[in-house]
């Protein structure tokens, strides 16, 4: 299969994509065209048909996956695909694994990682929490391992909520080692557990976008109560540990104007806002870094508020 | 009994009062004495016992009831008991009404205010949402009743609670009715439940403090848990209704800054931060106008950011 | 008439509307056209005349009444007409009344209800202020009851302002009520006149443009002064009245960051801050909610700095 | 007479003084005494009285002009006044100008400075203007050679207001010459008339205190309405001139949370609001290094927000 | 020569103009085309080759000087020059001058001034540091004489640090003559010396734009390292007077969101920052007014935050 | 010997302590006296000499080793030391050590792993770099090994410089192992180099206060022209490199707001201004509950802005 990332002007492409978005309009001369976003795990480009009515071109709708004929043209410096033919296909035609994006490491692994935490925790009860979630719960697995952690900036791929989690946690790990005042068990947990209402907060991909409750309550809350559910479970949870845990969740984002609605007040807190912050940071510039093939200064960014720049080797 | 407000330079007492605070402490010369202050319902005075070790001065404790027998001067402006006697009394001498704030109004009615607009809801989820509240937890209904609103700055009084609440509600009765946009059950049903979390955000009189848990969720937090558990057993409660109560709730602050992890995004519950605020500060000048004796302007108040003036008949 | 807000792709138009905006321009490949904006009453749309010198089009210009012949078209999802004929026409041929935003309430009804607040002031100097403006200034009356109350955000259109300073009087009259410490005559006058600067802000329609006073000054000093210039005339009048009158109109935006030059220091300022604000953001949701036949999420609103939500029913 | 900023530890005084500040208090020990502060123009000290009853101590009160005997001691090393006898003195006794700060100018000269510049003006109309205040409103002239420009920070003194006004109207002119867009006349009438307000935001020396409308309206808008009242007087003072004038008053502090209900639009605006700033803020510098012997830093300053430190010669 | 500024709908040209830009792309309908943006110094305008591979047009690139055949049109109200011929130059038939844009004072007598200045110096030490960079350095000599104060907003051109420096040390001349309490020699020489890190900031003209150094530590840091390295160079240069001219360079944007590391400390840093920011922003809206043939309103300034007007005569 | 923070109520004492204070008073009485602090490297205690022309009181001043003989009191609840006995004592009677904050970890120690890390470096730029500091500039090299990191809230003691700067490279080497892009080398040296200038921001102990140059330019700026100097002794140190390097200290504390002149634009400066951060913050907090004996909940701490507790074991 031709990827996306590899096309080149007047190149001629013939292969199955995904149909991200798709509209009708006119040119200022009154003839009518189809307007294109064309995906596969690579990336998108705008697609055109300038013939919708011509023979070639099937009837088909956003979401579909779509065979594509036709050929890569350059429009003011942006690459851009003039279509011939298309055909909607039917599944087992493609591998949907081609046309989502997904993490580079490997899920499994990754999230054998995380058991192995979960392993080692000496707290009989946050023991038990993490269980309820990451052992139990096949559900909330199934939703945790396929989760992106955001809609885009960072991480926002297949397997992405998992990769975060588990950076936080191998960050606070280190802390852990490195502040002996930190209550490892407790820091651990709140890693593994900080971001798991954006299993809710966002839908399924391909749409990967906000659902209802994520508009209205926000990942924060919504993990919280997720929290407090399996904790009620728990016979004889201790209410301060339960109060430390789901203010350490609470408080991750530090600050009220990022949606914390606490400041964070144990030394877990702190520990755990620094260490999320960190990774989605540094993991941001990274995408920002390999997006772009230019070296040296990628102009401005506003997750960074100032111009970046790539490092030399 | 003699109140503490009606005190006067030069008085001598002889009532029972309430021991909010008791310290010890030496003068500059080095002579070792006890530092008070004494409560009843109408405020607090400070006072001191000169020696301690004098006959007439039995041993007592914070939070107990005391016979105190002194005289009252004033120190750099300032009312001060000088306090000769003192003695433990038991329960049943005094009636813990007198000692404790509480409001003017009638606790009784005011209930029986909030159940009328139960009995109104045409919702049936609503409806059976506030009775599992009002009606049919005791527990809670006990502590709605007596919780203050806040430990200072506005209904910092046995039954502040529960007069914020209805004077909210109240508000947003009318602004359902002014603005036919808004959906009324939903409003009031909010404004209802908007300030739950304060029963178990702050302990009882007399203490009236912040909680554990209070500091490290907030009202906000565990008051949309609360609500969380009783929607959770109203069979088909509608989950998009349950988003809804809930973002009000959760938005009630109106800004990230004070503390709400969202921002209104539906129109009750921009309509319920209002009426909240609104009820708030204007409540706060009347209390402050109450405070003081003077006409005119009463100099700078931190939560209006101004210098504030008593308006002229 | 055929209204804009009835406009769909294919229909074909013939009949009066406004001339809102009109440019010449060329297209990409060197061909003469003009650009529209039309205007009536219930919205506006984009027009092109793509053959500018033909036989049907007659000249005309910004804020003439023109026959449009023409068709409506699709242009990136968004309509459009294509202009064939345009005639401009004389008065008579049109009312105006079809081409401007107007109120949906009575004005004389509204109208009326501000006399009677005037008839039911005890204070005989606040009565005669507002007499002085509502009752024998006819030129003030005239503008007043036709001013829009913003150019855009809540309540722009004719009306508007009268419409927006009875909905603040009736809520500040709900407040008087139930927060007894409030000078009720202070507070239905200072709702009444809060925006009588707005008459001098903004131009009248069609143009509801600032002004250069508007501009330079601001409806809330050019409103302070005007109720300087009357309450000179009218004798005896309380100097410390006159400044909290005064005082009440430049805080009514209650911040500096929004153009009140001082912070609300009366209860009064308080009040009027707080209706003004829930009026204003109250109403820009119901039109927002209007300007939309979606149901559900709206997208983004800068005004509320959230996405926001029509509530079900 | 012995100056109080040449008060020594063991010095003995016996010379008139202006009370400032009274109060009755008693010691730890249960004695009562008298708290005063006393004020020169050189500045103020502290003063007891540990015998109020005694036979040298007569009866007086705040704002009298005292005679004071007593002796100068140091406490927790800032000096105090140990008073032995006290007397009333009546009118006469004394002159007023030892006993208010006063600017170190002569307050003639400055007045002649500020009329050679509206003798210079060609506007005839803003010539008109400044004529109204400064020549033909000998009320407003007496209070304006007075005034000081602020109750502390800059300028807190007889003459204060004057002086900064001459300052402003000098860097004015200064820039006027270098900036040839600005327009000179315009630029010196509003530096001239910018702080004008004052004369009734703050009340006579020696109280120099905040008055009601100072409070409610402050002097930018106090001033607005005293420049509307003169061009009201003045046949066919252009109202576009008009505006201009206005708006410099009202955006003279640059920003909306410094109380301008307007940003400066107009250059003249702009320069306006550089030259007040740069005069207060060099001159509260001034007297800030004025009011320490030490050499170097003098710890932090609120107005500065930093550490300030006089700079060697 | 005909420049940019004067052109006009429908004139034909040919001259001499710089290639600021030039990208290939293509026309909705496939066809390729050149579209440039040529500059003079009163200017630039768009560009369209839309037959590039004709017989006319010969080949060049970006900052190349091309002979320009074509004809001017407006194209949505903006003007468009319409390519035909186009033809590279060499060096000799043109004059680098007409191409940039320049100060319009004179550079020699600007400098001279600068020198004036220098010459008047008591202090040995500033005296020589100024001679250091302004006489002995000649590379900086011409580096300063040649750069602009910025990439765009005020003083863009050539000879515009220059004038920028010169503009702020003779404000700084009046503010030490006014406030006494300046050391004079210490204010006008880091008023010379405050932008010099902007020779190194900026690239040379016709780029005039950022460098790596610029971007990464700025002109504040980079000057404050030129000053560092002369002053290493004077002998008992004294460490005080030192660090005294260093913290106003460090401190001259007055406020740590302007990129200053400290907050002025001392009352010739506090001055300098206000001349310096008096020059640009009266510059700033000179230039603005010269870049609008309009009277009156010019529209909004993010700059100033603002609508901005012309005022009138 | 007795340390300062085993002083009990009641205890006689009778050892040498460090006078870190020492100022002359009167008694509200007019009786004289004498206030100390007194300091050991476990604490400072307040103490009071009453008669201060006794017998045993000999002559001493601020930052002299006194033997103290008196007795523990405690006054409004703080202990205090009633100075019977005072003799200045000369050296060899102590040992510095005993007296000043020290940090608890081997100073050797940590050396030894920062000359690992250098060891290790790869660039041989960076290497030399380091080595000009850490090896070869012995007088750096004291100093560094001596300095505090901060007057207080953090690592305020002998050697706090040395364990924060080991702490971040340790937690910046843990992060370019888990974040590939990050030029390793490069952000190891600036971890090892970024707080330097704070061997010239802060006076030796026992003064440790912020000197001249420190508060005039700041330990950022001063440590960037401490690099500087010493890359110009470094043949061909490549000019990109020390961009980078300088970039990241500049931008360490990551906003404008806390004194960086720049924002970070490398992922290394990003990475170093989170690992100065987070240990900053951590080790804040452990002295935080270090200085406490209270379990639970510590009050408000500005620097968290929030209250904080103790997490539990």
């Amino acid at each position: 299969m031709k990827y996306i990332e590899s096309f080149r002007d007047s190149d001629n492409i013939s292969d199955i994509y995904l149909i991200k978005h798709k509209q009708s309009a006119v040119t200022k001369n009154g003839k009518p065209y189809e307007s294109l976003i064309l995906q596969d795990k690579t990336g998108t480009i705008d697609a055109k048909i300038w013939e919708p009515n011509s023979a070639g071109i099937e009837d088909f709708d956003v979401l579909d996956y779509v065979q594509i004929g036709g050929s890569v043209t350059s429009f003011n410096g942006t690459l851009q695909v003039s279509v011939k033919r298309a055909r909607k296909c039917r599944e087992g035609e493609y591998d949907p694994a081609d046309y989502l994006p997904v993490t580079s490491k490997n899920i499994d692994e990754m999230f054998a990682s995380v058991l192995n935490y979960i392993e080692d925790m000496k707290s009989p009860y946050l023991k038990q929490l993490l269980e309820a979630f990451f052992i139990k719960d096949t559900e909330f697995v199934s939703a945790f391992r396929k989760s992106s952690a955001a809609k885009a900036i960072h991480h926002g791929f297949i397997g992405g909520l998992l990769e975060h989690t588990l950076s936080v946690a191998n960050l606070c790990n280190y802390l852990a080692q490195a502040y002996p005042r930190i209550n490892k068990d407790l820091l651990i947990s709140v890693a593994l557990l900080h971001d798991i209402g954006k299993t809710k907060e966002l839908s399924c991909f391909p749409e990967n976008d906000y659902t209802d409750d994520g508009q209205l309550l926000g990942h924060i809350v919504i993990g919280t109560e997720m929290i407090s559910e399996k904790i009620a479970q728990i016979p004889d949870f201790p209410a301060k540990l339960a109060g430390e845990v789901k203010h350490c969740i609470l408080a991750h984002h530090g600050e009220y104007e990022y949606g914390s609605p606490k400041k964070p007040a144990l030394i877990e807190a702190v520990a755990l806002n620094f260490a999320d912050n960190t990774d989605a940071k540094l993991e941001a510039m990274t995408e920002l870094f390999a997006s772009s093939a230019e070296d040296g200064w990628l102009g401005y960014s506003r997750l960074f508020d100032s111009n970046v720049r790539k490092t030399g080797e």
